[in-house]
């Protein structure tokens, strides 16, 4: 396995290329600084993961999280920024128990595979709308402005802003009413958004903030009222957010690695900076695609496609599809050359690059390096 | 601040006498592994955190945690053992939601402020039966045998085997004939216990199993089939169990750390080496106290101490009570002298000293050294 070195402080280690689609890779300077305060958290003598959540230490963590979230977003004042566990999964299940109004039902753009999982957790008895579906296109773009009929009374309209597994992305926030409630597990972070749009935004860490096991939740406080106080503590949003996200044991370590991450991205400039290298990381990889004369493919819309998640096929020459022993081939030769991640989700195949914030424009580059000598060889 | 040094591969490092409630001291080896392998996990170039949990490595790491708990606690094949999210707390709603019978009452030993919150969610609608409490002790010690009055068609029977507020922990397991259902998450792991006597355990891990957010459930299979399947889909144990903890993203560096843990307790003698440390640990301290001539003193009834929370007050004569200027004063030179955590809770007072598996007899040396140093000086 060819791998990159990478001098640190302390010793020579190899690093792979990582294109996860996440858990997926960190920024380098995150793990060493993980590394060098792991046995003593600035001279307490324990771990940050012994350190207790009602700490001085730990509740400057927690704060320093919020508020590195909070600068980098631009997060009005009337927003909270909660930490919670269960990832967008639970979400899925949660948006709806705290946002739903009687009688009024809930908008969904359906764009794919995150979209049907919060469908199927509606169907559980919810009334819901199907505002708009990009499923009799295979979901490969995501609704366009004038598709979107939305309800006259939800109680608030529904969609993923970056689908990881179709490689679709919104370059255009839907318009709505009712208050916007967005996954954006997989681009938050990648890019500067207008909160003040929104009503509530949930990501689950492991793609551009952090490790799994900690989800951030970013909701407009009055919505977080219309919750019924009968439900499971665990499960309001006002619980977290009356309790600065310590109501119960925090995944305290994960809420540190996230303020990291978070510090790490507003010195490398910010979400304007990480747009900036998302967009200079995918601009060179989709054109190595479009580039190939049609050795490579990507079946998604120009319009609609992600900076966060390329996908493409091998070999084919029919649209959509690709040939599955190449790819399978590309796969395995990838990792020979350090490039870890490649393969598409297994719903739906091909190869699918995740070009996360912590990514680099080296790791694209050794990868377009790659695919042209595949290319060359096997084409 | 005095602070214990330990030469470690690659640096010294202070490290301080760690006892609190959780999250909690881990084993110094466990560090140790996490930060070698930290940027390169076994040769892969990647962190474990930046593993995807599909990938062959993260998926052995999840079944060397599951099994390395099977082993150590004897779990028998009916059992399923998963990790979840949400802590103690998520469990509180989690465990009627999943194995109420309908018009069969929650059986509940009420033993503090544990059993209370789980009674605070049964409240939202479930019907339970107080089948014991030591509220009117103060919640001094544990319910006896012939005190617990169970009701005839109880969906289960549920209690909480160590109570890390209130100091007191069950040296004999209640018996009865609903499953018994046990928050076991500050003394899982600490001694052996008999699994097949319960319907279902869960423990948070953060006390004695690894970091803060993975939390361990072991259930008997058939009871996992009473949920309704329209529950949310996160919320049902069977989802879990049917994918073996990876339906969706787990907390995976905690499932890692989890491992390493239990690899550890393994090494050290499994659950019988752990009961035989804490007991000599706890003894230590206990003898400490009561050989005070009542300077600290103990409210605990003997036979329900805890050998995993320690209370004790400073300085008082009255029973239960403690001179709180000599306790705060105790607390603050024990942080100089590097014994960290030992307030007692907020809602109680006093001292608290957690000595969970991690914690070795000679921080409970220094820590009794400075008792004795502190009731000279200031006796």
């Amino acid at each position: 396995m060819i791998i990159v070195s990478t001098t640190t402080a302390a010793t020579r280690v190899k690093r792979a290329f990582n294109f996860n689609a996440g858990p997926a890779a960190l920024p380098l300077p995150v793990l060493e600084r993980i590394r060098e305060e792991l046995l003593d958290y600035r001279g307490t003598g324990m771990s940050v993961m012994e350190l207790s959540h009602r700490s001085a230490e730990f509740e400057a963590i927690n704060t320093a999280a919020e508020q590195n979230l909070r600068k980098l977003l631009a997060i009005p004042e009337e927003y909270a920024v909660i930490f919670v566990q269960g990832g967008g999964s639970m979400q899925f299940t949660m948006v709806p128990m705290n946002l739903c109004l009687p009688g009024k039902p809930v908008d969904v753009l359906h764009t794919g595979a995150w979209t049907a999982k919060a469908i199927g957790e509606l169907n559980k008895g919810i009334p819901y709308h199907i505002a708009a579906s990009t499923e009799g296109e295979k979901f490969l773009r995501v609704p366009r402005a004038e598709e979107i009929k939305l309800s006259e009374d939800a109680s608030y309209t529904y969609f993923c802003t970056n689908n990881t597994i179709e490689g679709t992305q919104y370059h255009h926030m839907p318009a709505s009413n009712a208050p916007l409630v967005a996954d954006m597990s997989s681009d938050i972070a990648s890019r500067p958004i207008d909160v003040s749009k929104f009503g509530l935004i949930f990501a689950g860490a492991q793609k551009n903030l952090g490790p799994s096991g900690v989800t951030v939740v970013i909701v407009r406080k009055d919505l977080a009222e219309r919750a019924d106080k009968n439900l499971p503590t665990l499960l309001q949003y006002r619980t977290h957010i009356k309790e600065k996200s310590l109501y119960h044991t925090p995944p305290t370590f994960a809420v540190y690695i996230l303020s990291l991450v978070t510090e790490w991205m507003a010195a490398e400039g910010g979400v304007a900076g990480m747009q900036e290298r998302n967009e200079a990381k995918s601009k060179l990889l989709y054109e190595t695609v479009d580039g190939s004369s049609g050795y490579y493919h990507c079946p998604v819309e120009r319009a609609s496609r992600s900076l966060m998640n390329v996908v493409f096929r091998v070999g084919g020459s029919a649209a959509a599809h690709g040939d599955e022993a190449l790819e399978k081939e590309f796969a395995k030769r990838a990792i020979a050359a350090g490039l870890i991640g490649t393969p598409g989700h297994r719903s739906v195949g091909g190869m699918r690059i995740s070009l996360y914030n912590a990514v680099g424009l080296d790791a694209v580059q050794a990868l377009v390096g790659f695919m042209r000598e595949f290319q060359r060889t096997r084409g």
